[in-house]
């Protein structure tokens, strides 16, 4: 099967901007054009992941790029729509159908009002939900109440994991929150739902481009070639009340996948951009993808292996804490950011030495154990 | 290259729905499984195709049947919706990624408010055009003046699209309108945008549903085996104004690329299921698909070849026209449509012997010149 290389990859810094839609992606396409040195005409298909753009939205994009002659595909898979874009792309290269495809996710949503992401439409039991109070911070914060409970930690704990990002998104020009933080601060914050405080919840009002350039060519570009070696998307199964609610059984599925794609043991991933919409996701994620083991999440934490400078930094980006999170932009921002730690040019937060990275996006319905999407890459120099 | 089967096919009546948009999935996605004579567990990717729906629509519309495991993707292409889903799962397929999946395509438009299809947001140049009149209606109406005026033809030929696509309506089950009309009847009929009437225009206010099965086993159900050939998706490029608006180039590259993968001349195909929105587009896509030489499109309808029981039959579900144009649902519909006919199965309307079928959508931004997607399909038995 067809090797499938990250020759590009660019993004806007994520923000609320005043520029169009088509100016966003336009800056990340054509920057991820020029990282991997191709010409416009060497696009043989497009994938734009985005969210709530409306009706062939990719195709509106691109039109002032001349590019739209090619294949489009819109792929929508709420906050694991950038990743899917991804994954469909590299299967059509290692079928050989293309050689070389961008893929991007953009998302404006401070036009969209801001608050609470809005809910999936045509959907009773959401309804049902969300007259009850159960939005997503309040489904995390009952997830992190049974976590501090479970665990016997104090709320500390999911401050830490702010104050560890937004240290990260300090050191990332690209992050839309760019001050560091303390415990003492993360939990002074505002009450959004308890025990979830305004800084352990990500931006959502937030706009933002990202694309990778993908190819079965062999780069010929002075940065280092980064692999995809293993890239899987599962769905949720999961009733809400039928389950544990700290059991990320969606993602440890769907990372169970990859790793056996790739052919890589969650021990040898140097680097991680996980789906940390809220602090208490961080904490589930690590256990959900091998991190450490089951029950272990808070140790890892503490123990400083996923800070900026331990063994496996989480989050250099900042992640979704510091970045902000327009939905359909994540999952490839995600992975502009392992593309950059991999070839050693993410200044002033680099992973030194890091060969081997993941990235994960689980979202969708109530707090992603019900109609959710989730994704996980392996990717590698 | 592993040789890709639509073993199972099935959809709900095209109508205004009192049902949920989840009910109509559901009947459409058990009835081309039980067609197809697998089970549900069978199943082991989804790929829902849908416009208007919103986040994460496919993992909420089969929730209750218990199959939301499996990796869903959400794909959108305006028209093309549904068919695009298709080439993106062939794809999957002919990797070796999945052996059976299932795709669907499904739209309530009549919970949309009804009249024209919502314009796209985020495009200044719709939003340009829009406010000048420019319509989809009123683009083919210029289209359609154009075409009587260049090869001096009457406003009846139109008309003869409706009657020969109501005709073949009356005989099918699942589509909106099932009443037989005259020529006189279809010129009498209000004015849209002069010269299409009323009964010259889709319907859409309509809802429904239409599922596939894929696979790359070879089925072992009664029916005959229907191959996909070729499968081909395009984007347009053309500007408004910049080229001949009774060129059909998105649909005519799209169609070349099908018919070079599926190794089948033109004038091999047997039956047709095209997207006629409006009469003036069969005309156009006619000579598009190669059904005839450029210019003779009128001559091609009038001799009644692509009448039922002519040598080509064109749209023997009553098209667009008659059976009514839910977006996500068109492209999936016609491929069941299609698989009934070259199975022997479209009582009432087969067309005898066929072997040989496509399918074309094309759709979009204005009248589908310009920021447009455009699929084409060629099935076989």
């Amino acid at each position: 099967m067809r090797e499938v290389y990250i020759s590009g990859a660019a993004m806007t810094p994520f923000a609320r901007h005043t520029r169009s839609i088509q100016d966003l992606v336009q800056e990340a396409v054509l920057g991820a054009v020029r990282n991997a040195e191709i010409k416009l005409s060497d696009i043989q298909a497009m994938y734009s992941a985005n969210v709530f753009g409306g009706m062939i939205l990719g195709q509106v994009l691109v039109r002032d790029l001349g590019i739209t002659g090619p294949a489009l595909y819109n792929v929508e898979n709420a906050c694991a729509s950038g990743a899917t874009a991804v994954h469909l792309a590299r299967m059509a290269l290692q079928l050989g159908k293309y050689d070389t495809v961008v893929v991007w996710g953009v998302e404006m949503l401070s036009q969209l009002g801001g608050g609470t992401i809005p809910l999936q439409r045509n959907d009773y039991k959401t309804e049902l939900y969300a007259a009850q109070g159960l939005t997503l911070p309040s489904v995390y914060a009952m997830r992190a109440t049974r976590y501090l409970h479970e665990r016997n930690l104090p709320r500390s704990v999911l401050a830490e994991i702010a104050v560890k990002n937004r240290a990260a998104g300090s050191r990332n020009p690209y992050a839309q929150q760019r001050k560091e933080v303390t415990v003492e601060e993360v939990l002074a914050s505002r009450q959004v739902a308890e025990p979830l405080t305004l800084l352990q919840c990500c931006p959502s009002v937030v706009d933002g481009a990202a694309c990778v350039v993908l190819t079965t060519r062999k780069p010929t570009n002075s940065a280092k070639p980064v692999r995809i070696l293993g890239s899987a998307v599962q769905s949720g199964h999961q009733e809400l009340g039928c389950g544990d609610i700290l059991d990320g059984e969606i993602t440890a599925r769907t990372a169970r996948l990859a790793y056996e794609e790739a052919g890589v043991d969650p021990s040898e991933v140097d680097v991680v951009e996980l789906h940390d919409a809220f602090t208490i996701a961080e904490l589930i994620y690590y256990e959900a993808l091998g991190l450490c083991a089951p029950g272990e999440s808070a140790s890892l934490l503490q123990s400083g292996a996923t800070s900026l400078g331990g063994r496996v930094p989480v989050n250099p980006s900042g992640g979704l804490l510091a970045k902000g999170h327009p939905l359909g932009a994540t999952g490839v921002a995600q992975m502009v950011e392992i593309v950059w730690q991999l070839r050693g040019q993410a200044e002033g937060r680099q992973a030194e030495g890091a060969r081997v990275g993941v990235t994960q996006c689980t979202g969708g319905g109530i707090a992603g154990v019900d109609h959710a999407a989730s994704s996980v890459h392996v990717l590698a120099v």
